[in-house]
């Protein structure tokens, strides 16, 4: 799907045409788009366990990453974690700022709108007595998600709020939790 | 929240007696348990961005991490990315892997079982015609996530599929995206 040009067209960092033209192969062959993604998990104790990435499927065929990526995941003292790696949930937090942030770079890339810098910052609301069980109304994640962009850019804010909506991790985040997202530019 | 013990009662490497206290404290003064979670992102251009965690809240006081983590999204080559970092979907299984984990631990701890070994592996299906805005049926995020875990442990398996259903991410997720979930013990 990859075009190789002697001369790509860069917006924001992203070839232009060569992400045209995978968008124009699975307009035209739609089984191009199914991707699987996929991690593995190692429990090492308590708190501490450590994910990965593998192998995952896109363009019709297996693909590697260059190399994996690894990620430890732990909880804060307050927790009974030894506070070695992210938690979870800020995990998540993390997942959202990256898809939200590369969404808008390449919508706007195929758009023509440059960005020159982009700030986000996320915070997130949770119970614990819905992880402890001590509520059943209290769900155990998160009960409210706040983003806040600030954008250097020519784009229209309007245009901006539009291009946010098709990132996959705020596509599945929004539909389980409220994301209010405000985006500022300059 | 943490309570200092001279002799800690260990199971899964989980103070059991400082996590049950907590749980009494929760219990007993429920604002206790309200958190905020946070996460900054900044844009470095095309697919790559970088995240990192900041200070929380929870235990009715603002919280620091021993370090703030740090954390570079990225996309494979086949999305015009240089695959420097793992894509905000994969992250959103890592996030998923290791809150699921924790919690079989946390829980199985609580309720007096000793689980020896545990491995997890997660696959989504997602179909790049919702990010690319080709079909209003497909939606942007993940279609379907299968995970698998393989425990070492007394446990019931009825017990530990009971457990991981108070996971923080595991709820966000599967209140969005079907989440097919195997427990195999030995």
């Amino acid at each position: 799907m990859l075009e190789e040009s002697a001369d790509p067209s860069l917006t924001n960092g992203v070839n232009t045409d060569g992400l045209g033209q995978t968008v124009a192969n699975v307009k035209a062959n739609p089984e191009l788009g199914f991707c699987k993604f996929r991690v593995r998990n190692e429990w090492v104790h308590g708190d501490e366990n450590r994910s990965q990435t593998l192998d995952f499927y896109a363009a019709g065929s297996e693909q590697q990453h260059k190399k994996n990526f690894h990620f430890q995941a732990g909880e804060p003292g307050l927790l009974e974690g030894s506070d070695d790696g992210a938690n979870p949930v800020e995990y998540l937090l993390s997942a959202l700022s990256g898809c939200m942030t590369t969404t808008l770079a390449y919508y706007a890339a195929l758009n023509g709108h440059v960005i020159s810098k982009m700030e986000s910052s996320y915070e997130g609301d949770l119970d614990l007595q819905g992880l402890f069980n001590l509520d059943p109304d209290v769900r155990p994640g998160y009960q409210n998600i706040r983003v806040h962009f600030k954008i250097q850019t020519d784009a229209p804010t309007e245009e901006l709020e539009q291009y946010y909506r098709f990132s996959p991790v705020y596509d599945v985040i929004s539909k389980s939790v409220p994301v209010e997202v405000v985006i500022e530019t300059y």
